[in-house]
């Protein structure tokens, strides 16, 4: 492809004038990163000016390229690109303002045209790779030789993003996978926040990347010519790709330029300097007309690559009329709640349950897919007729993450934000702090991801503490609009999944047994836990004591309690943040202030549970790490038996 | 090195009773992994019969090898070696049982002779790392040429540890580092848990490490002499060193060896024909006693070795006399409370408090280093007469890790275990989630580390909701015997360094704000901060309600509350669970019962308050992200501000 010089001239122009709209934006907010974006201007110029193909006026459009800055803390870059592009952004000078669509970093559905929140660095491969793989997921649905999708996930990062663990497991699954449709884009830059990148590494980024199974190029970042020729050489190799760009952070302010001043706000005192050496007005937010124009007509294209990709679309779905996928129709979640039965057992394991459901689940709608970092035969969630998904099965509807927990995470959010699948993955409940970072982005960027948390509890007995979660559930409840249900027994695992996969503003944490359980034959499981809490047994005549519990311990309480039904009242407790949503009505109803005194039982740290038994209640819990031995020899020694129980509701109940 | 063919014998024999010893310990108790230990016999038996430099009658002597098995599921192989070597080990048959000190993972402390908590994945590169970095800090402090310390930092690990990020955060930096005294050992059998690792990992991994400057050489795992000729070559080299060992999971048990289901327990069934076929006689924890022979030469050869050891220990020790460094004795907390002054300022916000208390600290005690995730100039942690410590200058106290947090926290623990080092790392609060899990396990292992966690809330401003923690303290405080201490101004946080420094039974996290805070001024800030919570202004006439608050709230409720004086008691909260601790009395004279109109504030979620304020109380908190906009425009916005809280505090005062 020859790239004429007329285009390069403009795209010149376009990178200086990108620098200016940066400066003035970071100095306007008085905050905000200068570094990236005036050192990767002319990639961007490259990217929105040339190879991107984008839509700014359908900004969701399934076949744009996919753009991620998972250097994050660049998020003005991306602004000025979109801005420039006509995506429907705040003025710029909005930059970190309260209310704007410009915050410090880019945060999914606040901005048109950024794909996802990133910021937390590294995340943002993960990410990356997760689109890729929905778009490979995708393919696999449409006909052979389909013209429907063809775009390319491009990802710019930085040093810290592949100085970050998540990088290397993101991107050795991706080599795995061969997602040639991937491009990286390594702002080779040299420099980090605290000093030269020299002082804290030596590694050959490329050979890493080689040994992945990537295909590396190393290109100057400045030189719009070796970056498009890589970038189009990328497109059409048959591997993940990385461009190493070299580049010179801070580019166009000489005084910070190539240090880490460069990286932060130290630009902003010779920004005016600057501005006019590179020939650019003293007026802030300057666009020439030129540009102005070379946009508009850039719009054009894109508009008319749109219009006849929609034609192709239409031309397509008509010739394959009923065959033709339904993969981006959006449709209500439907309820499974009254299909799904276990007339098969007495006991089962909330985990062997869970898996059953999801099946169920899975079977109906198609857009289910999951995962487990290495741990399937734990988790119990592999879909049996979903087949494995790797570089030769785009159809498969499971994934093998490897022991890769945090690119699970990262890669489950780039599945949700692309929106066509319903993404879950697993591992076990303690581990879910490895991929801690990226559940809390999915939170935040309200992702309807459903994490699968199996070995709930010191239940799972010999592995010892270091598998034994017991603050892991109050820490994942601390997570803001993050659910966590805790099913006592395989009816309230219905009720879980099925309140699960009903949510789309936010995600969701399935925490289940290891054990078997009891099913406990309560009458208003399944519709029950849909409150987040209910009465499991109400008490024959008035209650003096309420018992609240969790899980694995509400089949112990319900024991425990038997001889004291007059006044003892039960109350299942699978999700605390969805009885909070409840009306106070409802609360009362279930944990009446007219009973102050209660017990609340729980195989974990006793914090969450102050907020309902108050200063007069007690807490049965574990606040200490657990031990080696057998679930049933442990549950004793923590005092979860059914005696114990026994003994505590008796103790209240002589108080009330 | 000749290695003599009766030597070769008789490892090949242990290799194989290590075989029988496994197989019935794991059929003893029904559980553990036999995968790992079967596989890597040969390895064991030249790394304990004949590589390894320890002294199991003095299991933590200074110059000892250090061997940790990152892949801690294969515990057992490690208790087998270690019984065998003669380190004090409970009977074989007691692994995985309640009490023994053969746990179902390696437990620091449990066990004579294991290094450090292992089992959650790749934790144990790091801390291998931090062994590494700790030895060469060691060695920079000795005289020049000095014979005391020579030893090897040995780290047995998995296919799983090598795919979780923290191992190339760990290794990138080591390989940086120059850490020559580091040998990773990769038991690259094939197979992971669910399946064999090709359906997950397609990575040249002897190019990536070789990427990181390490000497990566392959040896077949089952050849004692090619592994044993690749160890010495390792102990001689001037780089980090991977031995990439090709094993067969399981070898021994041929029904199952070389494919998954010799991981786990799937061996069990076949035991006893595995042991019959290997030679071993058909009676439990059979030891020959030739075997144990050798092992009582072996420690013959230890004890000589160590005592020539002691002897040149003692004479360099004497020949130096004071100038010979006080590396390894151990020494009493020194109170530095009252040395330190802020004198110079009435605002300060705590991160710099802290960092010039650190800098007093670290100046009276040479144990203390210091490091950051690439975040010096944000934490302010920086010793500024500590110097940098890198490949070429083995003193210097600060350690720059990169962009890599946890590996940080992984290589903080490995220098805790160390024992001779007092670490200390920071980064920003809400990204501590990324090394939570080393935070876990310093917290199970009972390590002195101290966490400096910087920009504390969202009055951090325009970063966002992505850098802004509001469940992070809450997080971190669900950890057992994790300590988190939030100092409302520079005077509380004199208080929390020095809390934090005598603490040597457990972590410390510092939680610091970004933005300046007044000096409050009270009285008993520092020792007051000792004790966890206490009262920061006693009301005039008697309570009626009281307010309590953490870090930067202290000041605007100590200001909003001025004009209730006579009713109100402002109780300061730095560390809920050392206030926790404290008698029923002392709690009592603070938070008495007699007073339960409670309003707790803190820029955060209100989970961990409910504790206090009770159900009749209020909690002014966030239970949702922020928002990017300036740290003054955010706390407005959600509700901190001196008008609220004299609000709030008057409609309970109404109430009472």
């Amino acid at each position: 492809m020859v790239i004429s010089r007329t285009l390069l001239t403009q795209l010149e122009e376009a990178a200086q004038i990108a620098r200016g709209l940066t400066m003035d934006a970071v100095e306007e907010a008085k905050s905000g990163h200068l570094g990236l974006p005036l050192g990767c201007a002319e990639m961007g110029a490259a990217l929105f000016g040339y190879l991107l193909r984008l839509h700014p006026s359908e900004p969701r459009w399934i076949n744009r390229d996919r753009f991620i800055l998972s250097a994050g803390h660049g998020s003005i870059f991306l602004y000025v690109w979109l801005y420039l592009s006509g995506f429907a952004l705040d003025e710029l000078s909005q930059f970190r303002k309260l209310g704007s669509n410009l915050p410090g970093h880019p945060e999914f559905t606040v901005t048109p045209g950024v794909e996802c929140t990133t910021g937390p660095l590294g995340q943002g491969i993960g990410n990356a790779v997760g689109f890729a793989i929905s778009e490979k997921m995708q393919i696999g649905r449409l006909p052979k030789g389909q013209k429907i999708l063809d775009y390319h996930v491009v990802c710019l990062c930085g040093d810290g993003c592949l100085q970050e663990g998540v990088s290397h497991e993101s991107c050795s699954l991706a080599g795995h996978l061969k997602l040639d449709n991937l491009i990286l884009i390594y702002d080779a830059n040299g420099v980090t926040l605290d000093g030269m990148l020299e002082k804290t590494q030596s590694e050959d980024v490329g050979k890493r990347f080689e040994a992945y199974g990537f295909f590396v190029q190393t290109v100057d970042g400045h030189d719009l010519k070796q970056f498009i020729e890589a970038y189009e050489l990328a497109k059409n190799s048959t591997r993940p790709n990385l461009i190493i760009a070299r580049t010179i952070i801070g580019r166009g302010i000489g005084e910070v330029a190539a240090t880490p001043k460069a990286h932060g706000e130290g630009g902003i005192p010779f920004i005016k300097a600057a501005k006019k050496r590179l020939g650019l007005p003293s007026l802030p937010f300057y666009i020439s007309e030129s540009l102005k124009k070379f946009f508009h007509e850039r719009r054009l294209q894109w508009k008319e690559t749109y219009d006849l990709w929609l034609k192709e679309f239409r031309r397509e779905r008509r010739s394959y009329g009923k065959k033709f996928p339904k993969l981006w129709e959006k449709k209500p979640g439907e309820n499974i709640m009254d299909e799904v039965f276990f007339p098969h057992c007495e006991r089962i394991s909330t985990r062997e349950a869970g898996g059953e459901i999801l099946n169920a689940l899975a079977t109906k709608n198609s857009e289910i897919i999951t995962g487990s970092a290495d741990l399937f035969s734990s988790n119990r969630n592999y879909l049996f007729r979903g087949g494995d998904f790797d570089g030769n099965n785009f159809l498969g509807r499971n994934v093998a993450f490897g022991i890769r927990e945090h690119a699970m995470g990262a890669i489950l959010n780039g599945i949700a934000y692309d929106g066509v699948f319903r993404p879950t993955g697993a591992t076990f409940l303690v581990f879910s702090d490895y991929l801690r970072p990226a559940i809390r982005i999915a939170a935040m960027a309200r992702l309807a991801v459903i994490y699968i948390f199996t070995h709930d509890s010191i239940a799972i007995g010999p592995d010892g503490p270091t598998h034994q979660p017991v603050e892991t559930l109050t820490a994942l409840r601390s997570i803001p609009h993050l659910h966590v249900i805790r099913p006592a027994d395989g009816e309230e695992c219905v009720g879980a999944y099925a309140i699960a996969y009903a949510r789309l503003d936010g995600p969701t944490a399935l925490v289940l047994s290891r054990q078997d359980l009891p099913l406990l034959g309560l009458e208003n499981s399944r519709a029950g836990t849909l409150k987040g809490a209910y009465i499991a047994r109400r008490e024959t005549l008035y209650p003096k004591v309420i018992v609240l519990a969790s899980g694995s311990e509400l089949g112990l309480v319900l024991e425990a309690a038997e001889e004291f039904q007059e006044h003892v009242r039960i109350v299942s407790v699978p999700c605390m943040e969805i009885f909070e949503t409840q009306s106070e009505a409802y609360q009362q109803s279930v944990l009446p202030e007219t009973c102050p005194l209660r017990l609340a039982v729980e195989a974990g740290i006793s914090l969450p549970w102050y907020r309902y038994v108050g200063p007069k209640g007690k807490v049965i819990s574990i606040d200490t790490f657990g031990l080696s031995a057998s679930g049933k020899i442990l549950q004793e020694y923590f005092g979860f038996s059914v005696e114990r129980m026994g003994d505590e509701i008796r103790t209240l109940l002589e108080k009330a």
